[in-house]
């Protein structure tokens, strides 16, 4: 198997990109990745785009996309994982050119989820629960699904909603100093306290935007990656896993168990020995202030009921233990859903080459970083894990 | 680069299947699978599902699908390219494979075309050409589009109304024999000529039907199929391309350019010399009549302008040139969008292992067969060339 590296990385602005269609926000990201890498169209074997698109007129998303990213005829498809999609399309990307079948391979994702033209996006949204029985039998859209989530863990551990809070509030910091975030505004924990409840506990600050936006990484093995770039980030390890879709058939609503699964798989396949010493910087899944908590205890960086510890002593900034999201996060960056994963390697790719600076720019001393990416209430989980370092041919 | 075997092939019903739910009729073609190869859900290390379902409620079919066939917690993801989802999966299920990050890889496909709570099926498939310059401009739908391409074949080549019909009268001939296809009567080229015109020169006779079904496919590496089967069936090849979604940039509308691209490379990588002389039997995208001889032509198996010769002079029934879509194809067995790759390499799996029986059993002498796969009107194009012959490892 050859190693992978990602030699280019794009971001678009996010936001409500009224001024843009789906395929320019996607030519923003790619335009990006290849002016990052050298590489041109003509260079690239096959592409993949990440992009749940429920909501868009457009019903085949990839051609579209490749056509205005000058990527035609180049072989594609579309990826598909939920709010997971970005990191299913990185993990296809990754497969053609371990294999052999691509020396580099690029992944797009987009989302335009201000433009739905059919059902609005929060009943879409809520139908990627479990449509046939927790949606339409219940109603249960997914503010709900991650309501029941925090209330059991605020019942089992003594977590509060300002403990909660914390989590929008480091976010929102560090998507102050973003510029390409949908909100640049800094919030306190009494700006999360005051705003109203969209599922109790969880307020509208607890919870991630609709958002547009792009992102693209292009992915190459060693002999191109050697021949175009001095920087590249090098994947060590992917894991994936599925859960029920069935919030009723879970064991309880204290963990996603695919996270957990996703985890291990990664840190097998990367010899990660010790989650808790290993990352430099993470990248988690933050669709609300309650998944960023579950989040660092699935990843098992700290142990069960301690997470809300992690935000509440601000342990998760720069200079903590595990900095996280300082991009921002979905919180705050935006979660344009095909996007998400992808921008979550972009961040890690520039914040391990130091190429994000100032404030935002994390410690860089164990060359090792983490992107954490959920789909729907667990129903994927995707952990991608990049390195410095390339690891054995 | 591990080989790939296919050791285990699924196909439920196909047809207007209100008796069953999607995740019931993909269980239907899966646990066929699962019988044919002798592997449980337990020896799958990852499954990919294939739906376009834009008309579906439920927004994350592969979760669903894969919870029903007893898959979770498996690592998933959907994939999605149009009318070519299937063969789209199946390329992700063999790069799994093929690259060492799994030993056995499932693909499974369903589509419940029927259950629309969306706008119209018809409606729907029209967005699938380009949404907003021809669909929403000038409303054109997928007779439309390859009414454009018959119109400039007739035109050009002097092909009639009644040999395009000859197409269908064939597939229907095989799909009466087909338990499985959606159409089981079999039909005369008068009755295609009567049928009612749908976008001149095609008629209702000439399309293929809106149906629901599922596939499935297992896909393992030499060890996992010696292991499990003494009836592999190789992948030797997969070709892809893609196309412009726009109708107006084409340089004609005589043949798929992404067809002849990834016809082209399927064969360089299975050391196809003459495809007019490799295959014993094919199924091809023959989701208009027009469509099936354009695949005659773009697969390069006559030259222009001869395809429809190969109709009218029966060189693709059983003991003619090459049979081609013996299942009944898409305009008879019918096309359920993200089983139909996966539903046409089942069937050659079992008409290379001579399974099949009867009238609809091609002579296997090379043991090599194609399967064609068009999403959109070129959009996408998958060639997949299988052998039962291993190559070399």
């Amino acid at each position: 198997m050859n190693n992978v590296a990602m030699i280019g990385v794009g971001i678009s602005r996010f936001g409500r990109r009224t001024d843009a269609r789906m395929d320019e926000l996607a030519w923003e990201a790619f335009k990006e990745a290849l002016e990052d890498s050298g590489v041109t169209q003509k260079d690239i074997d096959q592409f993949v785009v990440s992009n749940l698109g429920g909501w868009s007129s457009e019903l085949l998303p990839a051609v579209v996309v490749g056509e205005y990213c000058g990527l035609a005829p180049k072989p594609t498809m579309r990826i598909e994982a939920a709010c997971a999609s970005g990191s299913a399309a990185a993990y296809h990307a990754y497969l053609a050119v371990a294999s052999g079948q691509a020396d580099i391979a690029a992944a797009i994702g987009v989302e335009k989820m201000s433009e739905s033209t059919l059902p609005t996006t929060v009943e879409l949204i809520g139908r990627a629960g479990n449509f046939f029985w927790e949606f339409e039998n219940f109603g249960l859209t997914f503010p709900g699904y991650y309501a029941l989530y925090a209330t059991a863990y605020m019942d089992k551990y003594g977590a509060k909603e300002e403990d909660l809070a914390e989590v929008a509030v480091k976010n929102h910091y560090y998507g102050s100093l973003n510029p390409k975030a949908h909100f640049r505004k800094r919030i306190d924990v009494s700006d999360v306290l005051r705003s109203r409840y969209v599922a109790w506990p969880l307020k509208l600050l607890d919870s991630s935007p609709v958002t547009d936006g792009a992102a693209a990484v292009i992915f190459a093995n060693s002999d191109k990656a050697k021949q175009f770039v001095d920087d590249p980030v090098w994947i060590r390890g992917i894991g994936m896993g599925s859960g029920t879709s069935n919030l009723s058939k879970r064991d309880d609503f204290l963990h996603l168990e695919a996270a957990v699964r996703a985890a291990r798989r990664a840190y097998a396949q990367a010899g990660v020995l010790d989650p808790r010493r290993t990352f430099d910087v993470a990248e988690v899944h933050d669709c609300f202030t309650i998944a960023e908590i579950l989040a660092y205890e699935d990843l098992e960086v700290v142990g069960r009921g301690e997470g809300f510890k992690l935000a509440k002593e601000h342990q998760v900034y720069k200079g903590g233990m595990l900095p996280t999201n300082l991009s921002g996060g979905l919180k705050a960056k935006g979660h344009p859903i095909g996007a998400t994963g992808l921008a979550m390697l972009a961040e890690l790719k520039r914040q391990l080459r130091q190429e994000v600076g100032g404030e935002r720019q994390a410690d860089i001393k164990k060359g090792w970083a983490l992107a954490h990416n959920i789909g729907g209430t667990g129903h994927y989980a995707y952990v991608t894990i990049v390195s410095l370092d390339k690891g054995a041919e």
